[in-house]
């Protein structure tokens, strides 16, 4: 795998995984009050163009990482409305 | 301009300026007790990465939306620190 591949695989780990921290922090605390509601329905919105965009170019690696991504935005996204 | 780069620029769009509510509600609220530390740096970390990533493909749409991305979100983790 060359240099150019490692890193792309690298940043696409991290942006997804970031979400985690953040869903469990949440879930923990039962509070997002300070996590802005339009962000997370902007940025989920966001990431279902680059799913569908990832499918029409049939490129697994972005299909993965937002794949992923949607799913955690989308259970943050449930929780800020659960516990608003 | 083809359906795929409409889609593709939507999308970037919308998981970039996704940001900008977040920014001014906690510059506004002085609060982001709700928003993970962990989440920010590595988030900020994966923008890093997907911005050198544009460099080095010389990919001016991954360039300019993750400077934007990597901008707002370094603003984000200087109030969470400032507001801890």
């Amino acid at each position: 795998m060359d240099f150019l591949t490692v890193l792309g695989l690298a940043a696409a780990t991290l942006t997804t995984i970031a979400f985690l921290p953040q869903m469990f922090k949440t879930w923990q605390s039962k509070s997002a009050k300070d996590v802005s509601f339009v962000m997370l329905v902007t940025f989920n919105s966001g990431v279902f163009l680059w799913l569908i965009y990832g499918i029409y170019l049939q490129a697994l690696p972005i299909i993965l990482a937002n794949s992923v991504t949607l799913f955690f935005n989308l259970i943050i996204l449930w929780l800020k409305i659960k516990y608003r």
